[in-house]
């Protein structure tokens, strides 16, 4: 009965998923689909039925995540964005930027439980990754942030993050800095003033939206059916036929939904109410945002507290609390065989540093 | 009479700081000094006659930092290097990398006073700047790691730093992870267990022979005299004619050797003895290690307390305790003017990010 209602659940769960996230789905052009059409003419029969209800429910990730409509990301625009992204003068201290929290040297995590912020203080959620966030249908594990711009301007003024005490300081530390002057004006180059909070966060997204990290599976769903290994196909299928794909579907392989963390099975830390601390409503008691799963091998520890270390682990616990279904070791271990082939590269240009400019006399200085 | 006092023990140390680092000036290869001698027709008298002090008393850059005698800089050692450079899981807390306080997007420096630690402890001195630091005749601002791969070692195990409780917890961290024992494996082949503490400061250090940045400078010591503008060039004449040379010679136009600060005159902050902390002889008292002054413009705030932000403040406090000078504000603006050409890049391979290799779930976790 059980896992009746939990299907029940998923099957509306799967529908919703993917009439929230159209844009999720770019579409083929016409050498890619003619290309796609030859492979599946040379798979065997049992590839192609696998390809086919993968395309059903994923889709390949485009070069870049779109903007959002009425917006461009001009190179302008992305390399201010990856400046800012790795300027620890957003935060007080001085020494925290994004990129302490969202490494991209480890997949856009720092791999820790809850992250330490200005003084070593700590929240209590976990940093998910920035890779292929713009993907997802809100930002934060509650969902607060409707997009990537709006995300970007809370960590900045968070005083257990990096604790600005506001918008005007951030504004007037970042306009002191020459170079931010001139490469803001390229970027935004409409306005009087373009050294703006509101520009800062934009900025920061759209060099976010090239954080895209294609795999072997992105292959796969391409119509490559030897870019898996058998044993990755055969996770995929467990992954597909035990029902995890009701949440993590569509392009990011997650992040289309929100989801309550205990539909069959309650989670063990009962602590964090999720969207409900925000909205007090009882239909969001423990629901958060079904993270993506791409490059989830890299982005341990898992979950909205970070308290889990194995893969192994986690999907355990999914499968228990959400499916209702006890895996055995043999199918877990061969779902985090398929996980492992979500591991992509990050574009080699979003993988080089920037140069920061240097401030002047008038730049606040760091405190703490 | 005090000025006399002071050429004396500048006389003295030019021929000290060049003795001492012979190796800091790279013999020309055949082409490199024709190409010299051409340029060397073509100047100016004036130009030729700075060009001709200048060489006598810089080096240009080369491509890298020689490796000690009886060691090789293996690409596979600078790649491990690198990846150890940007990992934060040398740290404690999981959060602290050498790049934190070295950060490699702002000229290899933090931009802080004093840098912030585990538990946002500090210590009292500044973070010198990475870049070019092998040209060093030793580390730290007390000269006591005689070169990189001691110095590697220090912060990692520093309570107010990285706060890893003592060598062998580092050892099996790293070598729980199973991408080090290939990475290792490959930089260190003669050994049997290759992950060890002493070749993870051989990788970083072999990272950090590649971090030099050429500049304009160099093109001019190169016999380019156009590479500096006709303020920059007087702006040299003058830094050289008052005797900053004396100390701020060689290769990394510092860096060569230890000096008193406070010859002529004390410097403000009497608190910190240098040396003289760590030997307790009278000789030793408020004696540092002369800085480099590559990239100076964006390695603020300066001195060892990083107590002055302004450059040009700097330059002045030099002027009096270093060489009983007091410059007019036309002389100190030219000398920064000239230490803006000294700003350089580094190789590009060099600012490309590592992807650092996941734990595993024998790895150690991150703790505060």
């Amino acid at each position: 009965m059980k896992r009746a209602a939990a299907s029940m659940i998923f099957g509306f769960w799967i529908c919703f998923g993917l009439a929230c996230a159209p844009a999720e789905k770019p579409e083929k052009t016409a050498s890619e689909a003619s290309t796609a059409a030859d492979s599946a003419a040379s798979m065997s029969a049992q590839d192609k039925a696998l390809w086919t209800k993968a395309k059903g429910l994923f889709a390949p990730l485009p070069e870049r995540i779109p903007a959002p409509a009425g917006l461009t990301d001009s190179p302008e625009k992305v390399a201010l964005g990856k400046q800012l992204f790795h300027d620890p003068r957003l935060s007080k201290s001085g020494a925290i930027s994004c990129n302490s929290c969202h490494n991209l040297a480890s997949a856009g995590v720092d791999n820790r439980s809850v992250s330490l912020g200005h003084g070593f203080k700590t929240g209590s959620r976990n940093s998910p990754t920035v890779l292929n966030a713009g993907f997802h249908t809100a930002q934060f594990w509650d969902l607060r942030a409707k997009d990537l711009t709006e995300q970007a301007k809370g960590p900045v003024l968070n005083p257990v993050e990096m604790a600005m005490p506001n918008e005007a300081d951030v504004v007037t530390r970042l306009a002191s800095i020459e170079g931010y002057q001139v490469h803001f004006k390229k970027a935004f180059p409409e306005g009087e003033k373009p050294v703006t909070y509101q520009n800062m966060a934009e900025a920061i997204a759209a060099f976010e939206r090239t954080l895209v990290t294609p795999s072997r599976f992105d292959d796969f769903l391409k119509g490559k059916a030897e870019a898996l290994t058998p044993e990755e196909k055969q996770g995929l299928e467990i992954f597909i036929n035990k029902g995890c794909t009701a949440c993590h579907s569509g392009v990011a392989v997650g992040g289309g939904m929100a989801q309550k963390f205990g539909i069959i099975k309650p989670y063990a830390n009962r602590k964090d109410g999720g969207k409900y601390d925000l909205t007090k409503k009882a239909e969001d008691k423990f629901v958060f945002k079904v993270p993506s799963l791409r490059n989830i091998t890299r982005t341990y520890p898992y979950f909205h507290d970070g308290a889990v270390w194995e893969l192994k682990e986690a999907v355990k616990i999914m499968g228990e609390t959400q499916l209702g279904l006890s895996m055995d070791p043999s199918e877990i271990e061969s779902i985090v065989v398929f996980l492992s082939a979500l591991t992509g590269e990050l574009p080699s240009e979003a993988k080089i540093l920037p140069e920061l400019p240097p401030s002047s006399a008038k730049t606040s200085k760091p405190s703490v």
